[in-house]
């Protein structure tokens, strides 16, 4: 039967399971990628699960979130990562080096390769005909200790491209397009493969850009083909020998179909504050902006900084215009000062960061209250610029020169008549810049088994996870209503986020939003505690710390109406047994502090799903919806002891 | 009488007092410089006492300390103090734009011209022959409102340089060597004025940095005069019609004398953590090293980066060290384009951040804890960093370039033999970078009196303060003991300076480590309040906010044994009564809320300086040590009333 690319991609690493969309499968990993905001909890478990050196073809753990280092946690991160990466045998990209998606793809991006990466945007690698999926650290881990990864098969949704696209309009808006389309969940539970004659047009790092977004679709994937696009690109990276052709078959079919001719398009504008607020330039134009920002994952290629360069050259920014240029990583930076870009940039009034995701991921550039910020980034969600009242656009970087030049939101199509200015058509290097040894080498076993891990005062061990009891008897010192979420079980933000590397530290922020004594209440608790909750509990943000930091002050199991489905997945990752209610109105006859009885658990978890708690000294019937695999993680105490026994018998 | 350049400075500024050492002096102040930490309180100043326009020959309000924007005050602040520029009549120089001090330098310096800043560094302006004092922030307000600059006639120090600079060792190393000799407060009361055969060596570049930290020891200024570097300086930034000859009679006398012979030093660098530290390079060798930083206004000029780059040329920076350059200025980073500098730095491994301090004022660049920093820059108090245990070292940019290489303090003079590297000696154009429009001038009186003031949620007017009573009869709510510092009286740090143009939040910290009920407790109190406290009151910081708060809190008088002089001086200045015990044993007798009875205040301190106040009952004599301008300040309710009634009349 003709094969999709990304079937093609899925059947060559299907170790487990078969291609049924909402089936599960489990997926060989070739390579993975960690950054610094998630790679310390994923160094940590490693060093849980007592791994010797990593088993995947390659991973690279890269430094380009928490580069400000306001104090001495960021910095000491970095050094702890940098030992890590020595000790078990990984590549290491050093703070300052560039942003971990578009820096991996031109060092190891690899036609029909798979790759997983704990930060959403790991599926920009799609540019390159490659599987690239954006999970959780604990799987990244898994991955790295030679465990498949496991995902339900996701439907095929094939993007048919046709004609060209007009001047001034360019990759971002192919995707704008796509979230105007369908919005932020159009996505998901999908791998979207693009392919059709428009696909000549783009190049990878065009590519790269769609892809990048796919994110914001909540796709699973995005799928490019391994083209003459890709050939020249990795020519241009120096890694021509790396190609490989990746294509459908002819008559391929897709589960679902869609079509975009690239002719039609005009440039497009997402509003605040979701990216699926996508409308036209030309209807928002006129609103005054305060800050033009340029850079991140979502449009790091040379070109798109190349063009902004190319519209202010000669010109001055706008007296009331931040312009900030976050240059993707030093090698674009190279290279934007052969062209003689950066020259114009500076000229033109820009600030020129260092490399990284800076403003992207809220790590300064913070907007003035209530004021326009047009950003190339692929995010625009309520606060996460760091300012309170934010009002952040996403738009090509055509749109965001235009306003950086006007002060006002602008169609860029304009700039020709009101300024003279030419399309940008920058003309790119042959051979981009490459800087030897700018990513640092795994170290060759032997000496990496010698490498001390680098911890300074806010880094400590996973703690050890015993397993869960036969025999439980411990009160319920927390009971919630519905809708509970990881939010307010661990809030995020500058006070807490610091400690991420430190779970006692952490742990004393568990839900403190709900009851600011859970913490102590549940230290001077001996032999554990449980809660209780209503409907969708653990829902938002898919956070392990919410399941590390209650599991290290005791809680022993959940019993609630109904889990949300990853913070589900994570409990029993973490060996916290979540249980439900048979019947909901059990809930009501809960009172703080009565004592939860549960007899015979092992037995009661490997021979069914059903169990009778005692609480308050009534008998509850409650049932759990564990798999085989995830009872045996329960028992071991979670999956990482369950690991550690496999790596190291 | 023969005079040296300092005599002729004042002198030629002179509108009180006379030149002997020790007495008052009023100066006629040319120009002023802002920055945006010290500049926001400026403005609201300058709002307070309902000034129209600036009436200084120039002043500039430049934004290059918080630059990081993690939240929106920084950013709310960058407006407030644009629109602030343009309602004043100020030029503005714009976030990313650069350091103050350089960029003054290379767009305003004057020789012959008096500049007072509210940055301690502003003496760098001295390099020109100018005289350039840190000051106040209400200094600078009152100078912009046409008032002169009162000091103590400072004594003047010759030092005379001989012989020439050996390779390896450059301007940064002559600063040094003073420290090395004179520490931390050889230069209190002092202004170090530069001569001799050894200055034909020296740039006006080489000279700002000397100039700069006259800062460290203790200087009121520093001078060099203005002699054929700074004629070729001026050319080489556009402005050669701005040159003036300002040299030292044949003859002159100093007050005290000294001499350095250029060709004896070798490779300096002060040790954790005091400028004053200072050792051989030789001697600290082999100290490893985390992180080298390169900028600030220490090490401003062009070249200072230059030789950075041409000694890491064709180099890869040791895999261990984050080599973080904060290029001074726009300019200066066009300049390091054009030369080629910025890509040897970029391939070398550095982290090219924003133009600004940075790192200097602990915005960002935190060291590891522990670990060893080597910066360009002029200061390095425990802490200041970011990093609680900071370790950092203030060398010259070759000592810095060497340590980045080897990953090891080294003398950069060795680097011959271990690389084949030569003292660099960078060629420096005949022309600066100029940027068009870098700096937005004042705008016209018409235009300016109609712009708005913009001020963001966390930005309100100074509160307006009321004269102090002829009869005051108010509780003593805090009885301290000896040498409370203002940073008990108001905390500086992250969680309390963004605060800094909110008077009413920022109150709410006031006293709060020696009484966190203290705020509550004023509030509570009606009619105003008292403190108490023993010997050397309001030691340290200058910062004025240690007297705004409790005076909006009610604070009428304070009474102690005696005051730290700054402090002092900014009791006054804010209208709050210092009153001194006769027989510090009454402190002994006093208890919290005793009631504090004085009468007739206006009449005694108009009359003399004793009265007698009831306290508890007890009759206490107290006196006061203001001039007749102080108490007229007190009896206006501080010096803003004060200067409003002359500024509107």
């Amino acid at each position: 039967m003709p094969s999709t690319i990304a079937q093609k991609l899925i059947a060559s690493h299907l170790v487990d399971g078969d291609l049924a969309p909402g089936s599960e499968i489990g997926l060989k990993v070739d390579q993975t990628l960690t950054q610094d905001a998630t790679g310390t909890m994923v160094m940590l478990e490693l060093e849980a699960m007592g791994l010797d050196r990593i088993r995947t073809e390659l991973s690279v753990q890269y430094v380009d979130h928490n580069l400000l280092q306001t104090d001495e946690k960021n910095p000491d991160d970095h050094l702890f990562l940098q030992s890590a990466a020595e000790r078990y045998g990984l590549w290491f990209s050093k703070a300052g080096n560039g942003v971990s998606h578009p820096v991996h793809q031109a060092h190891f991006g690899r036609p029909g390769a798979t790759l997983i990466g704990s930060d959403s945007h790991t599926c920009a690698a799609g540019a390159l005909g490659m599987l690239a999926i954006g999970v959780g650290g604990l799987e990244i881990a898994m991955a790295m200790a030679g465990q498949p990864l496991y995902v339900t098969m996701p439907e095929i949704w094939g993007v048919e491209l046709t004609g060209e696209l007009p001047d001034w309009v360019s990759a971002k808006d192919v995707v704008l397009e796509m979230l105007r389309r369908h919005g932020v969940s159009g996505g998901v539970g999908r791998i979207i493969e693009y392919h059709g004659e428009g696909l000549k047009q783009l190049t990878a790092m065009d590519r790269h850009v769609i892809a990048n977004m796919g994110a914001e679709l909540g796709a699973t994937a995005t799928v490019f083909p391994a083209d003459d696009a890709v050939r020249d690109y990795l020519t241009a990276v120096g890694r021509a020998d790396e190609f490989e052709r990746w294509e459908a078959d002819e008559g391929a079919q897709y589960d679902l179909t869609e079509h975009i001719d690239l002719s039609s398009l005009e440039p497009l504008i997402a509003k605040p504050s979701s990216p699926g607020n996508v409308v036209t330039v030309a209807e928002a134009a006129g609103e005054e902006v305060f800050q033009v920002v340029v850079g991140s994952s979502a449009n790091p290629g040379l070109r798109d900084f190349a063009a902004v360069a190319e519209i202010l050259d000669g010109q001055q920014s706008h007296s009331e215009v931040s312009v900030d240029i976050n240059p993707t990583s030093r090698e674009v930076l190279a290279d934007l000062i052969t062209g003689g870009w950066l020259t114009s940039l500076v000229s033109a009034g820009a600030r020129i960061h260092q490399s990284g995701c800076m403003g992207c991921i809220g790590m300064g550039q913070a907007p003035a209250s209530g004021r326009n910020s047009l950003r190339t980034m692929p995010r625009n969600f309520p606060g996460r610029s760091g300012t309170e009242e934010d009002a952040v656009w996403l738009c090509s970087p055509e749109t965001a020169a235009a306003a950086a030049l006007t002060g006002k939101i602008t169609d860029p199509r304009t700039l020709t008549e009101t300024h003279g200015i030419a399309a940008p058509h920058p003309r790119m290097p042959d051979r981009y810049a490459h800087i030897p040894d700018m990513l640092l080498a795994p170290l060759p076993a032997e000496e990496a088994a010698k490498v001390e891990l680098v911890k300074g005062p806010n880094i400590s061990s996973l703690p050890d996870f015993a397993p869960l009891e036969d025999h439980l008897e411990v009160p319920a010192i927390l009971v919630m209503g519905d809708d509970v979420s990881t939010d307010e079980i661990l809030q995020a933000g500058s006070r807490v986020l610091p400690f991420r590397s430190n779970i006692p530290k952490i742990s004393d922020f568990a839900f403190t939003r709900i009851d600011p004594e859970y913490p102590a209440r549940a230290k001077a608790t001996e032999g554990g505690h449980v809660v209780i909750a209503g409907k969708n509990y653990g829902q938002g943000s898919s956070r392990e710390h919410a399941v590390i930091a209650p599991r290290y002050l005791g809680l022993k199991a959940v019993i609630a109406v109904s889990f949300a489905r990853i913070h589900w997945q994570n409990l029993a990752n973490f060996g916290i047994l979540a249980l439900e209610f048979d019947d909901p109105a059990d809930l009501e006859q809960i009172t703080r502090d009565d004592v939860v009885v549960l007899d015979g658990v092992h037995e009661a978890l490997q021979s069914g799903t059903q169990l009778t708690a005692t609480i308050g000294g009534r008998e509850v019937g409650v049932h759990h919806r564990l798999s085989d695999r995830q009872v045996e993680m329960i028992l071991a105490g979670g999956r990482i002891p369950l690991a550690a026994r496999e790596v190291t018998s």
